[in-house]
């Protein structure tokens, strides 16, 4: 297969971890005779400073040209501690969601045997706990009217949704029950918020065709909740953007660290695979970064264009890795200095020799 | 002391637990020559059945008469599951928060030694968690203006927040915190929302005002995680009205159970005060409801009249019933069949015999 990769590292360890995934496919090409190219643009702080912009038309344009996007991180802490920064490294990302319309974010949460220990919650508590977000992307307070005072006093975000935005990413949710455990949750704030009540309105609709799907509805405080007391009820969460933006990042404690989540942003043309963690400026560049996220989102690219084969030996890869604690700090309470590069190189060794690849 | 206490029993298991909560008040009121009288009033679902109207006109002018006003809880799964309709158990308890000018909500969570082992966390990732949450409670994306097309296929909330009702809230925040570890987190989205950026100007011209307070920022997303892997760092957490409910029920997991939350809804006139659970219509009449939610919030308005001592007493009379296992069935793995009025009767002993009680 012929794939075209648009890469864009981002920020902070953005470039070191996307460097680690873009290993792992190069290899895998190369196993499995596809030809991958891959094609490096800005975004975020680093496109600010080199153009002023955070989302240069280029980058745009890189991105629609290619077959997939493979992206990093973007943030930075200089704008996080500024309110009053117009332009934002988070615009390059908000932004490329929503040029190429990526509204199904897909965020699976998997208790990773290996670490079950690692995390802050009992072993028993998450044990064989696998869950699939399903998080709405191109919508909701991230997109609404924003609003500001002249005098700065008075600051407003609307939180919209309409009825097919809804329907589309429901309608992907609920097949990818079909095939799992068929139950799915929605989460919202029905009680509250009026497009809560449409979001729990439609999806009842949508629900008919589904009659194998179990469905249930949970508000986003409860499920905040529930998902740490009792994460192995939940098979897919469908939610709204800030809900699911929430709710997947607290769930990663439940997998040890959210230096292993990953992400894909899938839209109608275009899909963008993603590290569901930051930029984490303070930890650039010192070899540290967990690299796990960015391989499981290449993974997550390989299952896209229906290379099985190919994602389950990266997966199995990662595997391994965490087995032989072949892990960044983060992880790791067995060996120390092991770095972002040298989990990136073992993963690599792996994909060449699956049955040989051990600690050296 | 005369205190005039409004009572709003609500529905669901509200009835249940504010009874032990007015009962604890009661012998309070006669160990320490207080005079507290009780006047009850309908509100949510119960309302609804009879008035039509989950907030009757009486029912505010009750509270509004009153010293305080301690609530039970509202919501039915009736109206939960029907997103059209219009009159909703909520609106009691959000028309209340309005009314009475509740800006600031208060919520203390607290690890408590002897339930270490009944949190889903492990204990020594939550052991001397004392933090408190200070939730905006009459604004935000709450009590914003909503929206639904006639088509019923478009629908939004807004969330706005103005200067003033950042500012009354941030210095209640900042005092508490003089009075703790003087550590104050601010938890918004000030990376995508207008509003949180005017959260994080405002609070950041404020924190000059308390040098001594040591100011942190956190976005929601993260801070979702961090409440969970390192609870320890947070103690004042200052946030706005839907990140705060979020937060809050989630941080329910450090204490054990939802049922040990109290919380203070206090405004420049009127005080509330509720447990953070809700009506649990399932649990309603069994007896298996946990008082000591209510019981606590019995305690922090003592505390909001200055009867420290009390408070302390009643606080005291919590520890004693779980360090006896007289608890309800959500945290008894030792007795079966403790029900929620005798736990009510167990505080209420030790109230006029701290020295002797003991099981029986
Ligand atoms: C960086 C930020 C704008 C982004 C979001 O809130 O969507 C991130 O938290 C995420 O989850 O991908
Ligand atoms: C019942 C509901 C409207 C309420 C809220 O969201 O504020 C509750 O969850 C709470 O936290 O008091």
């Amino acid at each position: 297969m012929k794939l075209n990769i648009a890469v864009l590292p981002g920020d902070g360890i953005g470039p070191e971890v996307i460097a680690q995934a873009v290993k792992a496919l190069k290899v895998i090409a190369m196993e499995f005779d596809h030809i991958f190219t891959f094609d490096y643009g800005l975004v975020g702080a680093s496109a600010i400073i080199k153009t002023g912009n955070p989302l240069p038309q280029e980058t745009i344009n890189l991105c629609k040209k290619a077959d997939a996007v493979l992206f990093g991180a973007i943030g930075d802490t200089k704008f996080d501690e500024d309110p009053d920064a117009k332009i934002r490294p988070e615009q390059g990302l908000l932004g490329i969601r929503k040029e190429l319309g990526l509204f199904t974010n897909i965020r699976p949460i998997i208790a990773y045997e290996d670490l079950l220990n690692k995390s802050s919650l009992k072993v028993k508590q998450i044990k064989d706990t696998n869950i699939l977000i399903y998080r709405e992307l191109t919508s909701g307070i991230y997109f609404g009217a924003r609003y500001i005072s002249e005098d700065g006093n008075t600051a407003s975000d609307v939180c919209k949704y309409e009825r097919f935005e809804i329907e589309r990413i429901a309608h992907q949710a609920f097949k990818a029950a079909l095939s799992r455990k068929r139950k799915l949750t929605l989460v919202d704030k029905a009680n509250v918020l009026e497009s809560s009540r449409l979001w729990r309105r439609i999806v009842k609709e949508i629900a008919n065709q589904y009659p194998n799907v179990k469905v249930n509805y949970m508000y986003i405080d409860n499920a905040a909740m529930e998902l740490i007391i009792n994460p192995r009820q939940f098979d897919v969460i469908l939610t709204e953007n800030m809900f699911g933006d929430i709710l997947s990042e607290e769930a990663s404690v439940i997998v040890g660290s959210i230096g292993l989540l990953a992400s894909a942003s899938i839209g109608n043309k275009y899909a963008m695979f993603e590290p569901i963690h930051g930029a984490y400026t303070k930890a650039a560049n010192k070899g540290i970064a967990n690299p796990i996220a960015s391989i499981l989102s290449a993974a997550m690219l390989l299952d896209h264009f229906g290379l099985y084969e190919e994602a389950a030996l990266v997966r199995e890869g990662v595997d391994k890795s965490l087995k032989l604690h072949i892990t960044t700090p983060d992880l790791n309470t067995k060996y120390d200095n092991i770095s972002t590069t040298k989990v990136g190189d073992f993963i690599e060794d792996f994909i060449q020799n699956p049955d040989e690849t051990n600690l050296n």
